[in-house]
């Protein structure tokens, strides 16, 4: 069905519609068989080795739930000794060190390339879970899962990407794997964080319909998904025009009551202003929903590069 | 028999005198099939999250042995990461997160309330292990198993309670507890670190004989059991008050040999001054045989509130 | 066939010629097993403690993916938690608590001679992971088994070991169980780094052939094996001595070109310069699989100590 077998998940781009597709489908499958069993025993005696060299507390504790739920086990380097392995020894060395404990290695590192460099140097797979301004393509895949779920099947869909476009990795690797189904995007930013040009400009070239605007609303009313992510203060040299923007990307229930139909809203949390959280109980608020699809996901793509799915 | 299914463990007051029944019977049958068996399997795929926002050691790993033995699996916030997620975004939003990865939640936090407000923001069950100068329920329910199983049947005991009964957040919930049992109490304090009134108030409302005394002796002949705690220095304002009392609540060889029958020590430990070593082979002195039914007694309410006992 | 169940694994020189052919011949075994079966369950609910006062991230690693690929769980002291642990208590409270938890217990603390301190406090098994400048007993019997991989029966064999010899504990204990098979030595270490005159006295008297010499060539030529260790630049208090022979105890690929047969390289890593990076390919260079040998011996010695190998 798919060949992702003893592969490493590195990028957004490395993956065809077909892998998507087999993606969903296995973490939708292993959704259904939790919820009819207690506990599942696919990736049982398997290990799962957490390397943290910066600290990520939401994915690595979806990547241990993940394996567990699964059968498997955890060992993890602690925030203060993965500072000070990385002090004494190469990269290289850690990684090889590591594999020969465990059967798949999740990795966070600040420096880009580095996932690329780590699944290099050692035969058992390597999944990116976020290499500086590189990418971080699991929380792409279960952003894709989430809007399938809310949605229904991947096509004619619009989605608004809202805030920082410019140093989200998130939404660089979203758009590669949206940019399969011919979706139609709206990017909502200022206009000193805007998608890099070599994203639309690449996006085009494949047939993508692309708005970019500042207005929030605009995107909004003509999507399916709102795609928030938080805009940092510091990323403003002038901060007038900071304070004038971040009240025009916040979604309360004023905004929600302009909206004509159910959007589905996404947010890669931790949120800070961005979702007030009375819109909590609003139905598209799917920002919760997506962190459980987060860990369906990654069961599904640990059973796949360990190659038990069939 | 008892309907901690889908409850919070929050405070020592929300117990009837049944559901101390239960929960000690659940305890002791846990205990029993586990000197039958190498391995059960009752909690097999459930998730445990540990959220400790400030260190307790041992209570952490209690509950990590609990719910291992149980044949299910662990996810911890660390210690550098709880600060962390803590800063960036409110608490409700972080047990909300980890309430999509986990079955059951066990929270240790700073401020007074926190627990509760955790548990109103979630559906799955959240444990209380220690809020401010709150509670520490699961702490009491081990001290009452320990008190069952060092003496019996839990009806006309006598238990001197002694050291810093003011602060002790741990002798709190343990008092609301005994006093559905009759037990008759001996509050064993320096005057500045007594009881507080509105809780000895409450208790003799309920009938429960009260004595309260400066001296550790008095209580000890009179008791059944002697709960130790900690008398820190930095609760005096006058240190030569502190000088003064430190050593009339030390509990030694010397002292031991002044009692007319075999008590029962308890402490919910670390100690640092208030037992000497040469008593821990008294055969009375059950503080580390406390420790070890701590884990029984969580590995009940796990059992108990996941829904696992029939 | 050995004694090891309920024992401690505290000093290299406790061990008999049958122990360590037992502790060979049960790695060995647990290794093929777990080349047929996904998953073991020799251990399974059975629970580990890591309690590291000073960080070894790969030792602290290797034994709990020893532990859960066995079936059994783990419970860790975190690096930070360590330390207030250690501060508020004894080390003899503090390993009695953690033994009402978990069925054995591996220990890492910076003093000489405490893990023999906690073993003595416990009734269950205690395994030491390095105190102070003493043992750690465990990499020496991991070293041992990947001389037996690598060239079969530990007999009539030539071991170089070349670096740090005055301060290495790995060496010292390596060496106590090389002198059980009439292993022929060569020390090669800069002179103020010599192997400790007791050491060397005590193999002369049991007939252990030995060469000291500070030329890692004349020890390369004659062995069979060529363990590696780092040389601090701290160590020296006569920079120019270190400048001079820092050079000449690093393998590269012009050293390896002088050798005249396969030699097996071992090294307990990390390194920093003794091996350069291109030696990696060499097939003698034995120190990535020497890590994965670890798990297998970590493996057999939980099993042994805990009684589940007949």
């Amino acid at each position: 069905m798919t060949h992702l077998k003893g592969k490493d998940i590195l990028h957004g781009n490395q993956f065809s519609k077909k892998d998507i597709e087999a993606i969903i489908k296995t973490a939708s499958n292993i959704e259904k068989e939790l919820k009819k069993k207690d506990a599942l025993t696919l990736l049982k005696g398997k290990i799962l080795a957490t390397l943290f060299f910066e600290p990520s507390t939401r994915t690595r504790l979806s990547f241990e739930t993940a394996i567990q739920r699964l059968g498997g086990g955890v060992i993890s380097l602690g925030a203060v000794e993965s500072s000070s392995v990385a002090k004494g020894e190469t990269l290289t060395d850690t990684v090889r060190t590591v594999s020969q404990y465990a059967d798949v290695i999740v990795i966070r590192h600040p420096r880009t390339g580095s996932a690329k460099e780590a699944a290099d140097a050692v035969s058992i797979p390597v999944i990116n879970a976020g290499d500086g301004t590189g990418q971080h393509p699991t929380q792409a895949l279960l952003d894709i899962y989430t809007i399938y779920k809310e949605l229904g099947p991947l096509k004619n869909l619009v989605v608004s990407m809202v805030g920082d476009l410019k140093n989200g990795r998130t939404v660089h690797a979203l758009v590669e794997i949206l940019s399969l189904f011919q979706t139609r995007l709206y990017f909502v930013s200022p206009s000193n964080l805007r998608m890099p040009e070599e994203i639309t400009s690449h996006l085009k070239e494949k047939g993508i319909g692309i708005v970019e605007t500042r207005d929030m609303m605009e995107g909004a009313l003509a999507s399916d998904v709102l795609y928030m992510t938080r805009i940092q203060k510091e990323r403003f040299t002038d901060l007038s025009e900071y304070e004038k923007l971040k009240g025009s990307y916040i979604i309360n229930k004023e905004f929600l009551s302009k909206l004509k139909k159910r959007v589905s809203i996404l947010h890669p949390l931790p949120r800070v202003d961005e979702i007030t959280p009375e819109v909590d109980i609003y139905p598209g608020a799917a920002y919760f929903r997506q962190v459980r699809n987060g860990v369906f996901v990654r069961m599904a793509l640990l059973a796949l590069v360990l190659g038990k799915i069939p």
